[in-house]
């Protein structure tokens, strides 16, 4: 999602490859493809791929809801609506000109006239009707872009609360939120997408396995660590199975997700104004679905070796993790490569779910394996193909890894002990027995079943 | 969704703003967007507008089957396929030619070699494969915006079916449903976007708040009166909550709603051959995301502050307030504006659920706050910026909405009470206590599982 | 969704009806919409289409979760992911190249410089980023094509899973998966959609009523012959009831299974480049949706008629009948003639459902009534407007279905009987009786719900 980078690219690809498709483009000739239509294709991707990920925080509150046992499921439903609610408003008032200070999009703030001066923290206003006067003519609309980029946003601290589900407090949990989408995603993905420092140092990372994934992972281990696992999840040395309370749900959440993520990554191509752009995100379609069936034929044959028995909710994060995997470089492999990306990332789900419940670490849905571990991964498999630039190496790879998780996880621990120090981050022992619900918030999810 | 209004706007904006865009526009070159790409744009906004829109109908549905008892779910579930089903045929039969009876997309009648001048009730005929003969060159395809106005229509009976369930009786509600898309919508509808008096009157609703929204609360309202609340809600001077079974397929049909929302504003700009419209469009989604946004963090924020405890179906319903607020005018406001529009309306429905209670008027899931009250809030906010032809007046949007809720409100209250005369609306005590699904389908929605 | 008819068809109705419409089109001027752009609007139809008929996976899973018992919903839940995960591999490694052996879109394999000849059998390699070499300039890029035509081999496993549910072993139901959609679906939809035989012969298929449902359901009938009834459903001459689990998600199935049609039947018109192909996408749309709304309605009547109650799984089947039946031919009929070929498709799922039953074919969730019988209603009533050719002819729509469906069930037939030899196709007695999650999975989809 560099915005920099990817039109000139796109650009070359086009007109050097433009003659061999049989496409008139005599020298005299008005383009086939004017400078309008180009921005208004590009502006149009973002539009399909804003409401594509939109429908991403659908897929999360499903998935974590299925995968937190019936007491908790009003809580997590309502943390799920309440983070993509604050990210919304936070990416707008901080997160937008803070991310992109330096280009054509950062625009004018909508406090201006009263605060003269703030600089990179003004809110983002859109503020023409019709064409935007900050509009970068050769890229798309302000607009479509900010909802976009968002989306992105928002889907990170979507990852943290799956992981801390079923022990922590609403309001802090939300005031974790609040920091994190307005200030320290917003900071690490500037590094990179921005235009920063990670970009010119040659980090490569197509749509997000660590600027979103790793990033959203590193906070919710922060998170798990400060605030512990859950009461009985491991005991005598033993850890206590809490089986999800509707897989039916959290099979929906996956598949809105994986249907999600073809927004994630084909949108992230960040134009669609040409042919040589418009076969690039198909390209990257048929990568992100291959990785995501890799993922979950992976983990099924996998649980079906290891345990005897196939594990649904294995399946269901290896799809995941699949599509995590491929998201560093959903371009570049070739379709047998994202069948093989996707499938190590279902083997890592497999392999380090167990490993964290020896760490202790209660990460309840598998979100730090899922977009911790397999946004690794992912990042590293660039170096298998070099990128959408054909230039990414090891060296940048850990480098660009290194920064933005270990920044992030730094910045949540130390946010997360705040919170804990000022107003607590977990709810007492008698509350998380009883269940969230009913406890926090006197509203069971399915009051009209008995329990089992 | 006005036909005639939008697009000299738009062409204006285009000629206005494109020198500053920096794209190519000598007097002699082609045109960057020919007349042909702008039709095929607009269509397809209709297209991709259509099928989000539709989507809402899977929303509305899993809201109210997440919102009702365990026992009355196969009949809501029921009720919403039947409404969506009956409202296609209705718009059809008769809807669609007399919402436009002016218009170039008004066209021949199926049947009209049979019948020779049924004139405005005609039956909407796609007559040619390829391009269609009665088709607007400077428009879009008929298909495309039947296709489109369709799913508004069959909102407005959504709306409906939310706020009756638990007690109505099947077929008189599908009958109720058959008059409201078949005539009370496309009759009021037709004053504002078929180019009526309200329309000239210089009302403005960009995309409903009044004419989709609370046209349908007020056809709720006056079923809700006629019908009366079910049986145990409101005695001994206390109201009897009656939890919804299932909160995740509530937060699940939210999601699903503010998903269709995109399509609903979104393509109610009826325009996107230009970069200007598109601009239009984004800025609409970045408005209706943050309007969604703000209701739900309203609501959450005030229920905190009302009762200690977050109320999730307050939740919901606010980030759905904020959706219905910002529906009449969402192109206009800044974000900001938008985030204030959509608090109110979170403040909306956290003070106007209680009052209908306390008027004993007995609204299943908050159709008439989230659809009625906010939509009335929204139609007053386009004083605020004026609208997108700066023109809208206080005393205009008065009247607009008092003819369109009173008339839709008065004619209903008419066939509720015919309904009820001739054939009853409401089930049987004894069929109420024990549920619908039993006692009127012999079916239950939820039979493995033993009731609290 | 045969790739070598439409095109000139579409080109022959924009050339006769574009001046109709008062576009400009003068003999010296540039084109309105140049090659380049109609290859772009071609493949932005299969990517918009790919997610939409992609997301029908869900619907799959979402439907058949609901109607089977909750005691083999995480069964289910997982027999959807894997059988979508298996098809997309099958499908690259074996299925496209094996259906389109003679297109410009047949490319390279990925292993070709390991093993120079596998010709058709060589697994798809999108080869080039930007441009792709092998890209016919006149259709759509290769990577659009390959995801949208996937997901219709996807579909088509997708079927057979409802049929066979609750008896039936993951493993030996996941390798006629692999054959399914790796070899069966790819030669029969090839004879068609391939450029073979049958579309020689004047075989009129648009969207596939028999080549993706027809073929589907002749694979689950197979397995159902071979597999025999759940125990108990047929006792002393009586069909035993066993209603499924959740109703409020079967609802939800329909209506994603719904939404996916648009892309199912609109993407098949293969084009969008022109006026004339976006005005017949539109025209796709709302025939797709009428002949839905159609089929709901009939089957919410007729129940009403035949057993006093309307029935809400045969309404949701209903809809579903409508939509295979329309499948065939979305094009060429009127709204009025799309309503009544849906209707039909509600009355032959109403009257053939029971039927099956005397037959003591045990159909979990009505596939074979829904996707077999009305997908031969739908390819029979092509003859009714003669297809979009106008040359569609009785006998070779009944040469076609023969042939497909014969193949396909007979080949079925085999590979069934080899896997039941081989490794046994049925759980134990023990197994079913107390659900497969727990026997097969160890894995409660409800875990937290006691049952009744």
């Amino acid at each position: 999602m560099n915005k920099t980078y990817l039109l000139p690219l796109a650009a070359v690809a086009t007109a050097a490859l433009l003659p061999t498709m049989g496409f008139a483009q005599e020298a005299e000739a008005p383009p086939a493809v004017s400078e309008e239509l180009v921005w208004m294709f590009n502006s149009l991707l973002f539009l399909i791929g804003g409401f594509l990920v939109f429908f991403m925080a659908a897929g999360f509150a499903m998935l974590e809801g299925g995968l937190v046992r019936s007491k908790n499921v009003t809580m997590q439903m309502t943390k799920n609506v309440g983070l993509f609610s604050l990210a919304a408003i936070m990416y707008w008032l901080v997160g937008y000109n803070l991310m992109y200070p330096l280009g054509d999009w950062a625009i004018e703030g909508y406090f201006s006239g009263l605060f003269p001066s703030w600089g990179v923290l003004e809110p983002v206003y859109l503020n023409d009707m019709g064409l935007e006067a900050a509009d970068d003519a050769g890229y798309a609309s302000t607009g479509s872009d900010f909802i976009f980029q968002l989306m992105f946003c928002a889907a990170t601290a979507s990852i943290v609360s799956g992981a801390l589900a079923e022990r922590i407090k609403l309001w802090p949990f939300l005031i974790f939120v609040i920091v994190l989408t307005g200030f320290i995603y917003p900071l690490t993905a500037s590094w990179q997408w921005g235009g920063g420092w990670l970009s010119e140092a040659g980090f490569s990372d197509f749509a997000g396995s660590t600027v979103v994934h790793a990033c959203g992972a590193a906070a919710a281990l922060a998170g798990a660590i400060v605030l512990g696992p859950r009461l009985g999840k491991y005991k005598d040395g033993k850890v206590n199975p809490m089986p999800g309370s509707n897989l039916a749900l959290a099979t929906l959440g996956m598949f809105i997700l994986w249907l999600g993520w073809f927004g994630f990554n084909g949108g992230s191509q960040l134009a669609m104004g040409s042919a040589a752009d418009i076969a690039d995100v198909s390209r990257i379609f048929s990568n992100t679905n291959m990785a995501a069936a890799a993922g979950a034929v992976s983990a099924l044959i996998l649980t079906q070796l290891f345990y005897g028995k196939v594990d649904l909710t294995m399946v269901l994060n290896g799809a995941l993790a699949g599509l995590v995997s491929i998201t560093a470089e959903p371009l570049a492999p070739s379709l047998g490569l994202a069948l093989i990306i996707g499938a190590i990332g279902g083997l890592i789900v497999v392999l380090t779910v167990p490993m964290l419940d020896k760490l202790k670490i209660d990460d309840v849905v598998g979100a730090i394996p899922v977009h911790g571990f397999a946004g690794i991964w992912g990042t590293l498999a660039v170096v298998l193909t070099g990128g959408y630039h054909g230039e990414a190496a090891l060296g940048t790879q850990i480098l660009g890894m290194v920064a933005i998780i270990g920044t992030t996880f730094v910045l949540s621990l130390i946010v997360w002990f705040i919170l804990k120090a000022v107003m607590g981050i977990r709810v007492s022992e008698e509350a998380e027995l009883e269940g969230l619900d009913v406890s926090e918030l006197g509203m069971e999810a399915y009051p009209d079943f008995t329990k089992g």
